[in-house]
Parts: C-alpha cells; structure tokens; sequence
C-alpha cells in the first residue's frame, strides 16, 4: 500500500508540545500489559455506569490526566466464556474503532509486547517504536489484492519520541498467530520486521481509515529466531517486560 | 470455545414466519457478490446523507423491504488507496460491529463465495449453510487461548430454511489468507471443515458479543484441495457462483 504523503511529516512530541494533542487514546491487547501503566499514569477504571461502550462488549477502559493531556486506555477485555484476553487483529480493531467514535482521541497509542528478530538486532526487553506496520499472514495472490492483503503503513512520524525516549526503531509485522509457520517467516522477512505483534496493523488500518495520527510501542518479550518455543519464552518475559515499558511511558 | 446451549434450539425459519425477525443484516465482503443480491431484493442504495457510518469508513449499505422483512445489506466497501474490495476479517468485524449498533438487526446473514473440500463432498456452485464455523489462522499455542485464537461457534439453528432451500450443510473455516498454507491446512482438518472462506468466524464473533443469530451461506467458488491454483479458479468462478447464492435467496 503506497505510504501516506510524507511532505510535511508531523510530530507527536511537537504537536503534543504545541497543544495540537490533548485526548490521548493507548490501546493494549492484554490486562498484564495494560495493569503497569494504568498504576503509572494514576488512571481509574471507568464504572459500569460511565460505560460508553455498548452491553456485550467485553472492552475496559481507564482514564484520567497525566501531565496535562487525558489519557484513555482501552483493552479488548477478557472472552466472556474463556476468560483469556482477547488478544489478535479483529478484538483490537473493533476496540479501537469504538474509542476513535465515541472519545476522539488526537492521538492512539498501541502499546504491548512483540516477539523480536535477533537477526535484526532486538534483545529481550527491547522497546521499539514502530516507524512501519504491515500484515504478514493476509496472503491474497491477485493483484493489488495482494497490497491490500499486506497492507503496509508508515506510522506518525515522531522524531522527538524517539530521541527523548532512547528508543529503538524498527518496522512492526502482525499476525494473529504467536507462533510463526514458514510462510509466515517469508512474509516477515519480505515486510522486513524486526518486531512481530498480533494487532499493531489491525490498529493502524483503523486509526488511518479516520486520519487518526497513531505510534505503536512494542517491548520485546521472546526472540522469534532464538532456540526457545515463543510461547513459553513470551510467558516467562510477559511480566519483567512489561515493566519495561512501563518505564518508557 | 464451548458452544452455546443448545437446549432450545431456535430456528430462523419459523422466528421470521411467527414475527420475531423483521429486519435482517445481509454482510457480504464483495461488491460482485453484493450486487445480484442487490438486484433480487430491489434494494437501494443509502445516499450519502443518508449515512449511518462515521465518514472516514468505505462501508456501504443498500436497504429495501422484502417479502415483509426489512434488509440493510452491507458491504465493507473499495480500499480508499488501492480501489479492491476490503476483504478479511478485520473489515468484516468492524462493518458488523458498526451495523449491529446503528441498526439493530435481528438476524444477520452472511453470504459470500467460498473455497469448497471435493474430498468433503463440495463442488463448484454448490451453496452451503454453515452449521459451525472457526478461525484457521490462529495458532497461540497457551492453554485456553488456543480455544480462543479457534474461536469455533455453532450458528444459530436453521432447520426450516436448509430443508426449504435445499442447501448442503458444513462446517466453516475463516482465514485472511485467499490461498491454504499446510498450517492452514492442518487447522482447516482440525475444524473439520467442508468450506473456507475469509470473513464468516469474524462476523459470528462479533454478532455473539451482541447476542444477535447469525446464519452464514456460502457459495463455492474454487475447490482447495483441486488442481488448479485457488486465485484462478476463484476469479473464474465468482461471478457464475454468485449467480447461484442469488437463487437461493
């Protein structure tokens, strides 16, 4: 997918300095991930009476102000029968989609974990801002379905971010899988990620289809290229990397 | 997942002859697919100030009243940037999600072509009512989100309308890939599927959360485990197989 026009690249930090950005919206797929930075931006759980999200869905959202912008923080929730996170594309684009309609938020921020490619340089409790995002396991083999399919997005520009934070920056690749099968890998490689999600894309599709500036922050819990299955590395990390990016908020 | 109780099975067939279904959603990926059902209910096509959905979004919505039913038929709309359909499940669930708000349905109907299993009995042009669908591009390998990533859910109980119509009955697997991967394959097999396609187990997602019955009717347009590449026969087929889910309808 052709990236946005670049010719006058914005910046959150800029624009969050010059007061273009008051209403921040951060989205994250899991309660661990979500827990440390709702304690760090002192944000309270909205009560069952100030829902604005509508009955069956299972969608969280705390707020509250920080440094003088108010911060929204929605997670998908947990599945009502398994009680899981409801991690992956469809539960983070749909949460995502309610908050741009119903808070309008100036800017999103998808924050979360992200397997890391250690051929790419990413370590265990790396934090990556994602300067692209795109799908790896939408293969749609007809022409600009194909694009459509991959659906590479550059993200906001953020210069500042990157420099004030010291963070690392590399290009996000999302699937709804947390293992990674060899077409996977392929597409991974072709979208040249160095850091793999289960809903940076899905967010960013959303957030682009209503011109809403988003960053993906992404801290590395397991090294997809390492000896370890993801799976058991991811759980083992989840928590001391959370961390990780509670530090950077 | 656990599938919901089935103590009381309801059946859409006589809901609808005894008045409890008087507007139905029909949630369909593509244009090609959409248009002949357009035809057959003399639907009209929502004017733009007619909008229910938040400008930014490609969705598009025709709307008429049939044999004493009134119909949304919806559409996730042409990519804004690359002009194809905006097929998969993400596009599906967001369209869904936005429709069951704005409009309340009481039944929704996703209709589409799909990928058929000749080792199962399917064949070009045959159209199939889904008696169960799941996801087959959603491996997370952790106890319980495993049965989450899956996501497999019997659909709401039609027995009047299989026997009425004459439809085949199998089971229904969803993925954003047009092609079959061998993980794909080996999940597809788990779910015991006849049929695949790449928006049903999104749309059955998000119409639970709602608790609103959904049906799903998919036309074959390619035979996955044929011998022609999917992509060719899909595009050679799709406007005869549309031709053939408009007479069932």
């Amino acid at each position: 997918m052709a990236p946005p026009s670049s010719d006058q690249p914005a910046d959150a930090a800029e624009a969050a300095q010059a007061g273009a950005i008051s209403k921040v919206l951060v989205v994250i797929a899991m309660q661990t991930e979500a827990l440390p930075l709702v304690t760090k931006f002192r944000l309270v759980e909205a009560a069952t009476e100030e829902s604005i999200f509508p009955k069956g869905a299972p969608w969280t959202r705390f707020h509250g102000d920080y440094k003088g912008l108010h911060i929204d923080l929605v997670w998908p929730g947990k599945d009502p029968i398994l009680g899981v996170d409801s991690v992956g594309t469809v539960s983070a684009a749909l949460v995502t989609y309610a908050s741009i309609q119903l808070l309008k938020p100036d800017l999103i921020i998808n924050a979360g974990t992200a397997g890391g490619f250690k051929a790419k340089g990413a370590g265990i409790g790396d934090v990556y801002l994602a300067s692209d995002v795109a799908f790896h396991d939408r293969r749609i083999p007809i022409p600009v379905f194909d694009s459509y399919g991959i659906g590479a997005r550059k993200t906001f520009a953020t210069l500042n971010i990157v420099k004030q934070l010291n963070l690392k920056v590399g290009k996000l690749s999302t699937g709804d899988s947390l293992d990674m099968s060899p077409h996977d890998e392929s597409a991974i490689l072709s979208n040249d990620a160095t850091v793999k999600d289960m809903e940076g894309a899905a967010v960013a599709y959303v957030a682009e289809m209503f011109s809403t500036p988003a960053i993906f922050v992404k801290a590395v819990t397991d090294i997809v290229d390492g000896e370890k299955p993801t799976a058991e590395e991811f759980l083992q990390n989840l928590i001391s990397v959370t961390m990780a990016l509670d530090q950077v908020a």
